[in-house]
Parts: structure tokens; C-alpha cells; sequence
């Protein structure tokens, strides 16, 4: 299921320079890279009031809508989820190690 | 490599009730709901002034955080990032649907 | 000048359950308390973005957005500008002592 | 009491280049002009949380540290609070136009 950022990032690296008339993210591509910051400021936003109304399906929505602006933003970049994933995994090596580091020795 | 979101998910969903002087998301678990929030807002501003800054370490770097946080507010909920990868899954397939009844009609 | 921010806040007042169709801070005020935290969230990434453009008319018109908007918070909430500045007023006061302290002693 | 906003706007300004040991302000313009946006995005979110937990001395605090970091934003760029409320007073004159323009014309 997790291959649907991939495929995702691909539809939005095709539609990068395509004719913005088609498609949502076309018309944002074309408004340029401010409009794309703004939609990443108010999903944030609201997600806030999501997880404060608790409602987990208005969440689930709103963060859909958060991670699917961020894809947009990194195609605008030419840049995909890899590169944030990779980041990711870069320090979830670190933080095991960093974890063992922190664990008490072990007693002779 | 994109299973690097579910592996961290288990590790978070284990940590959010684990002792939270042990690791960071333990500290944010134990903190509360609203100082993950703060989280969200803070990493979505930083997101925001890494794309104007034009550097794309800064930019893959905040993006990161800004994931990571969202996956410690879904374990916060005892979600995961399956549910909003389902449904940005779910709407790649409405959007495949609604583009192709946006297509020209193929003539006769 | 000042007074701007009174005689705003006397007008949102008197809107907070007036005829949502009449003006946009009714409509805003019809919308709930979610679509003016929405709007928040908005003002604050437009001031970022404006100020990363360096643009002074369009940094002050953001935050005038931004400030506005701000008072429409308040009167959702029956408060005005008044206990804002007074924060704002009893702080500068705080910081006036703490400053003083800080000073290092005069010789004798 | 609304002069608040001009008098720390003065000290504002006066520290803008002032030696940035001394006070909270002075380590901000120091710190430049990302790590003020940074505490901008930071007191917009923690405005909409204290909105949603409804309680008003939470709201006034964040509120004033979102004003007071506007004026040291404003500062950054040699502006002040005069700009942002000249603005203010400006859209609530064409407001005022626009409202009557808006009314139902009397009957004869």
C-alpha cells in the first residue's frame, strides 16, 4: 500500500510542466511555488483543529491532505518521497543506535 | 524503502505508553496532545522557510520532521500512516476516474 | 491611529450575532470558530511567505490580514483588544524590571 | 493604553541593533530573520490551540505573543505598528462604503 506515494509523486512529476488546466495539482503547479506553500500552511492548520475535535476520519483527511501538498511541493523541487523515506530510515539507524548507546550496561 | 513509515509506526504505537524519559517520542507522548501539535505547527513553518530558502537538504530535512510528528499524531490516536496512505489511495482512484471523464471524447 | 483596533473590535461586536449575510466577518462569525482558526492559520503562512519575499506592502497587508483576523478571534470569544494590550502592557512593565536587574552594578 | 504598540515598537526598533546579550528581543534579530518567522508559525498554532481548549487567559497570552512577535517582525524590517493599523483604518473605510452600498436602498 505504502507504493502509493511513489505512484503518486510520479502523476505529479508528469503533470509538473503539463497543461495546468487539466488537473488540480496542474492549476497548482502553475500558481506557483507560494500558492503551494499556503495549501501546506492550512492543511497544517487543519490538522490542528482535527486532532483537537478528535474526529480520527477528519484527521485521517487532513493529514491525506498534508502529505499530498508535500508531494506536490517536492515535485516542485523535483525531489519524491525516496529522498524524505531515506531521510527517515537515515535516522531510524541512528536513533537505534543512540538507544543502545543509552540502554544501562550490562552487570559483569 | 517506503516501509520505513510502518516500521516506524510500530516502534511509536510501542513507545506511547512506554516510559517517556527513555526516547523523544516518548517526552512528546508524555508531554500531551497540544505539545504535538505545537510539533505539527512548528516543522509545517520550518517546511515552509526551507522551500523559500530554496535548499533542498533544508526542505527533504523539514519534510522529514514534519512526517515524523505526523506519524507520532496518528499513534497519539492509535492510527497509523496505513489510514492515510488508504486514503490518498482512494482518491488517486477517484482522480483517475474524474480525469478520464475530463479527456475529449475519442472520435468516431 | 491607535484606535483603529477599538473601533474594529466595536463593530465585530456588534456583528458576532448579526445577519451572517451582510458583511464577511458575519459570514466568518456564521462559519464558527473552526473557519476563524482556519483563517489564522492561513494569515500567519501568508505573513511568512510575504516576508521571505521581502516585499514591506505585502508583509503589512498580511499582517493586517493577520491582525484582523485576530479580533474576529476575539469577539468569538466576547474579549477585545484591550486585554491583549493590557498582556502586552503588564509584560513591558516585567521586562522593564528584569532589564534593570540585568544592568550591571554602577561602581562606587 | 492602546500606545502599548507604539512604545514597544520604539524599544523594538532601539534594540534592533542594539547588543543582543541584553534582552529576549536583542538574541531574536540576532538570531535573524528565520528564527523570528519560526516564532511567528509557533504563536499562530498555539493561538488555534488555545482557541480550542476555550480558555480565554490562554488565548490573550498566545494572542500577545503573536502581536508582540509581529512588532518585532515589523521591526526587522524597520516598520512599525502605524503601517499595520494605517492599513486597518483604510479597509474600514472602504468597508464603511461597501456597507452602505450593501444596504437595501430606503423606500420612497
Amino acid at each position: 500500500m505504502s507504493d502509493v506515494l511513489e505512484r503518486l509523486a510520479k502523476v505529479l512529476s508528469e503533470r509538473r510542466h503539463a497543461n495546468p488546466q487539466v488537473s488540480y495539482s496542474g492549476k497548482l503547479f502553475s500558481a506557483g511555488l507560494d500558492a503551494i506553500l499556503k495549501k501546506m500552511g492550512e492543511e497544517a492548520t487543519e490538522t490542528v483543529i482535527a486532532a483537537k475535535n478528535g474526529k480520527k476520519p477528519e484527521l485521517i483527511h487532513e493529514l491525506a491532505d498534508l502529505w499530498f501538498h508535500s508531494l506536490v511541493l517536492l515535485a516542485w523541487f523535483e525531489l519524491g518521497p525516496a529522498e524524505v523515506l531515506a531521510e527517515l530510515e537515515r535516522r531510524e539507524g541512528l536513533s537505534g543506535v543512540a538507544e543502545k548507546a543509552a540502554r544501562p550496561l550490562p552487570k559483569e
